[in-house]
């Protein structure tokens, strides 16, 4: 088996990041995340900081999600010497807490884009950084005709000349 | 005068991108960006990649954006290396395209997150990635009693035994 590039050992830890939160693992996503100065922006948050303030916030948010799935598209990875930048969409289907009668809640579904930024530790690429946030609106139509005027703004102006 | 440190000179640059945005200088944003796989996330805005994209993103918000100013507070900055980390809330107040008989258009006040990451150049530090988000409720009231129960969930939950 070659050794595996930044590039792949950082699109893995980026994978282990959610799928700590899928299993509502706490003690794994502790692992996740480094030593020092870490911040995280939940979607509609403000920004929390430093490893107490982050892994309490993941500990309150697992406790009050009975169920989590991410979709992950559009992951792009950019590495520079020993951090790690990967955006990517989540896109995210949940639960909360079940029922009086047992049954599942409702399920949502939910867009969101993050910015996670990854250093390079001895134990592996560790999160430093991570920033969610909703998509509040529709993206234009990505396969739209040449020509656009390109006067619009907002969420949809991301796709123009794009 | 004594050199600057990684600190100091990171603050400034974080300073001057928004500067660059409150003047409308396109030229002085661009220049701000490093060469390489930058990305933006504006609030409520999917993932925009790439020199080309990012800069007509702030070219479109630009030219809608009569009056823009930022009171930045919060700002907390981690230097590892040859990449830094700003986190920091920027208080906005802007105003759209002016009204018809010449007045000022309605000013908005807006609330947002910022994860800003630089990277050292021969320039200087320059913009790798800035991801820009909303906070979409109310903080509880940081000055809350001891004893909080810590069950709440939601932007809240930020001050929650913070």
């Amino acid at each position: 088996m070659s050794p595996r590039t930044d590039i792949e050992l950082v699109e893995q830890a980026n994978t282990d990041l959610y799928e700590a939160m899928e299993r509502g693992d706490h003690a794994a996503m502790s692992e996740m995340w480094m030593d020092g100065q870490v911040s995280v922006v939940h979607p509609g948050w403000p920004v929390l900081r430093g490893r107490g303030e982050v892994l309490r916030s993941y500990a309150l948010i697992m406790a009050n999600t009975e169920y989590i799935q991410f979709f992950l598209t559009d992951v792009e990875i950019d590495v520079m010497g020993d951090t790690a930048l990967v955006t990517c969409t989540e896109n995210i289907l949940s639960g909360g807490p079940a029922e009086e009668d047992g049954s599942v809640g409702p399920l949502i579904g939910q867009l969101v884009v993050a910015t996670n930024v990854f250093r390079r530790t001895e134990e592996g690429w560790r999160v430093w950084s991570h920033h969610g946030s909703p998509v509040l609106a529709d993206r234009d139509d990505e396969d739209g005709e040449a020509g656009e005027t390109g006067d619009g703004d907002g969420p949809g102006a991301g796709s123009v000349g794009g």
